[in-house]
C-alpha cells in the first residue's frame, strides 16, 4: 500500500550511535555518552514535589488548548523578570514541548508550497517538519565566516531568488552554540517585518549561556508587534525533557489560529507537566536551573581548555547551549566513520555532523557537555589518546 | 503579516458553551456539564501511585520516539488478552494522546492532495487535521439509515467519483456511539485492501460498550496485514485524558516512516505518563476502568429510560462510548440556540451537533453521560421541564 512521500524523512545518524552505545553498555563495557541533546540532571525538586501533590489530589483532566491559565501567566511574567519585556498572558500558548510548538507555529504561519529559510548547520527537525507539512526549505549556508548564523544579505538573496515566507532563527543554536547579538536580532526582525517574512525564533537554549554575568540575551519577544513568533521549552534550562512542555509567544494575528489548531492537533499539553511546571518559575526552580548551568560551564571549560590537544578546527564558538561543534576532517575520516570508530575503540559517543548539515557535516562532530565535568574530562582524554592512533 | 489558509479552522461551538458554563459557575450558579468528551473520574490509583514512585526516583528523560519498550510490550499483550489477536511489539507506536497518533498516521499515509473519506457526523479533529495537512476530505453522509457508519456502496461511489486514498473509521463512534459489526469491519478492511485505500481505525472508545458481557468488539488489529492502522488511547477507558497518552498499531510498511516522523514532530510522548501507563494494564488498572464503565452504563440507562419524556428523535444507538446523539429539531430551535438557551435557563451544558456535522448538525445535540448517574438524572429532569416551556 502507498506510503506518503513526506514520510521519507532521513534517519538520524545519532540513532545508530545510540544503538551501538546501548549494545556496548549491555555487554558490560563503559560508555561515555556525549551525544544526547539532553541534560544529565532531571527536573528540580520543587517541580517534582508539586507533581507528587497533584497526583495525590489534583485534577489531571484536559486543560484549555492554549494551556492552563496560571502557567500562561507565569510564562508571561518570566519575560518581565528576565528581559524586561512586557508580554501579555494572551500571547502565550503552552505547547507539548517545543516540538509541539514548532508544529503549531508552522501550521499557523505557512501554507503548502511556502518557502522557509533556515541555517545549515541546524537542528534537523525544523527542516523535516516543514517538509512533512509541504513547505519548501531554503537552506542558508552558515559557516565560520557568518558565525554560523544567517546574514541579511543571505536573506535578501533568498527573497529575490524565489520568494521567502518565513525564517527560522535559533540563538543559542544547536549544534553550534552561537548567538545572535541584540543588534543583529533587531536588524533581522526589522528586515522580516519589512519583507513580510514570518520570523520564528527558537529560544529553547535561553538561560544556558556563558558570557559575563548579567549579559542580556536578546529575545524576539521584543518583536511580537512585528509579527515574530518565539518558541521555547522547559526541556533545556529546566532540564524537563521527558515532561514534553514548551511554549510559544504569538503575535496577535496568530493567537486565534494557533488556539483553533491546537484544539484539533493536540487537544492540550500534558496536564500534570503544566500544573507542576508553574513551580519552575519559583525561586527554588530558578536556583536549581542556575546550578545546572554552572555545571555545564565547568564541563564546557574542560573541553575548551583542551582544544589544542584535540587538534580540532575550526570549532564553533560555544556561546550558549551545551555543545561543541568541531571540524575533525584533519583526522582523515568522515564524521560517521570517525564517530563509529571512536565509540567502538574508546566507548565515547559523539554525534556525526551529518545530522545537522547534509553537505559539510561529514567533516564535523557535535560533543554535548551537558554531563558531569569528570565524565567530560575522561571522554576528552580518551578522544585525544585515540586520535593519536589515527 | 500572512496567516496560513490552513489555519482557518472553524472554532468549536462547544468552546462557547464551555465559556458560558464557566462564567455561570463563577457567578455561583449551578452547572451540570454534560458537554465534555471526558470521564469525570481520573486515572486509577495504581497508575497514580506508580507515577509518584517515578517522580521520587525515576528517570524522566526522553524515551525512544516510538515509546518506552515496556509500554509497547504491555500494549501488544493487551491485544492478546482482549481480542485474542497477536500483535508484535514492533508494530506498536506510543503517541502523545490519540491526537499525536492521528497526526503521525496521517503524515505517514497521506500526501498533500490525497483524498480521505470519513463519516459525517464525526469527530471534527479528523477533518481539521487532514485539511491542515493539505489532504482533501470526502465526507460520507451517514444517518440513521446507515446506522451512522459508512457503507461499501458509499466507499465505492467515493472511489469512482474522484479517487480515494484513505478512510477514517470510528467504532464506537463519537458523537453517535454506533459500532461497526465484525462482519462489516471485515468487509470494509477487505475492500480497503483491494482498492489500496489506507484504513485508519479509531478505536479510542473500545472497552466502553454496553452489549452482552463478553461480546467481542472487532478491532482492525486483525487487519494490520492488509495495511490497516489502529489508533487508540488511554484517555477514555482508562480515564487518563490530561496525561496525553495513546498508541498506534502499524502495518509493516508504516513502522519505519512513523518512527522517523515521530522523532521529528514529537521527539517522544510524555515520559512519566508512559512509565506509569504500564500500570493501567495491571489487574487493578483494568478493574478501575471496568468500574468506570459500569457507572457509564448506569448513567446511560438514566437517559435511555427517559427518551419518551425527552421527546427526541431519531436518537443514535449509544452502543458504545458515552454519548447520546439526538435530533431535537421538533422543538423548533437550531441546536446552537437550543444549547445556549438550555444552559442559560437551566444550567445544563450539552454540545451542539454543528461541531460534528456541518450540514444536519443544526438539528442535533450531543449529551455526554460520562458523569455520575445522579447528575445525569438531574440534568435530564431539567431538560424535560425546560422543553415544555418552548
Amino acid at each position: 500500500m502507498k506510503v506518503s512521500r513526506r514520510a521519507q524523512v532521513p534517519p538520524f545518524a545519532v540513532m545508530e550511535v545510540l544503538a551501538a552505545a546501548n549494545a556496548r553498555r549491555s555487554a558490560g563495557e563503559s560508555v561515555l555518552n556525549l551525544c544526547a541533546g539532553e541534560p544529565s540532571t532531571g527536573a528540580s525538586e520543587v517541580v517534582r514535589r508539586r507533581a507528587v501533590d497533584l497526583l495525590q489530589s489534583g485534577d489531571l483532566g484536559y486543560t484549555e488548548a492554549m494551556g492552563a491559565p496560571p502557567l500562561r501567566a507565569a510564562i508571561a511574567e518570566h519575560y518581565g523578570r528576565w528581559y524586561g519585556v512586557d508580554v501579555p498572558t494572551s500571547s502565550v500558548a503552552v505547547t507539548t514541548g517545543s516540538s509541539g510548538g514548532f508544529m503549531l507555529a508552522f501550521l499557523a504561519a505557512f501554507d503548502v508550497g511556502d518557502r522557509v529559510a533556515l541555517a545549515r548547520p541546524g537542528y534537523p527537525a525544523y527542516k523535516n517538519i516543514l517538509t512533512a507539512l509541504g513547505c519548501e526549505v531554503v537552506e542558508l549556508d552558515c559557516g565560520p565566516e557568518t558565525r554560523y548564523q544567517p546574514t541579511l544579505s543571505q536573506l535578501q538573496e533568498a527573497y529575490y531568488g524565489g520568494g521567502l515566507d518565513g525564517l527560522v532563527l535559533a540563538s543559542p543554536a544547536n549544534p553550534t552554540g552561537t548567538m545572535v547579538s541584540p543588534g543583529d536580532l533587531a536588524a533581522i526582525a526589522g528586515w522580516c517585518a519589512d519583507y513580510d517574512v514570518r520570523l520564528v525564533s527558537d529560544e529553547i537554549y535561553h538561560g544556558i549561556t556563558y558570557g559575563p554575568e548579567g549579559e542580556q540575551t536578546p529575545t524576539a519577544a521584543s518583536y511580537l508587534g512585528d509579527g515574530a513568533v518565539v518558541v521555547s521549552s522547559f526541556s533545556k534550562y529546566w532540564a524537563m525533557t521527558g515532561w514534553r512542555l514548551g511554549w510559544l509567544l504569538l503575535p496577535d494575528d496568530l493567537v486565534a489560529p494557533v488556539d483553533a489548531l491546537a484544539g484539533n492537533v493536540a487537544l492540550c499539553p500534558p496536564a500534570l507537566a503544566q500544573h507542576a511546571g508553574v513551580a519552575a518559575f519559583s525561586d527554588e526552580g530558578y536556583a536549581a536551573a542556575r546550578a545546572n548551568v554552572e555545571q555545564y560551564a565547568r564541563s564546557r571549560r574542560v573541553v575548551l581548555d583542551r582544544l589544542d590537544d584535540l587538534g580540532w578546527g575550526p570549532v564553533a564558538p560555544a556561546d550558549g547551549a551545551f555543545y561543541v561543534y568541531a571540524d575533525i576532517s584533519r583526522y582523515g575520516l568522515d564524521s560517521v566513520t570517525w564517530c563509529e570508530r571512536l565509540l567502538a575503540e574508546t566507548g565515547v559517543a559523539l554525534t556525526p555532523g551529518t545530522d545537522f548539515d547534509g553537505i559539510a557535516g561529514r567533516d564535523w562532530v557535535r560533543l554535548s557537555f551537558a554531563a558531569d565535568p569528570a565524565v567530560v574530562a575522561e571522554a576528552v582524554e580518551r578522544v585525544v589518546a585515540w586520535q593519536r592512533t589515527l
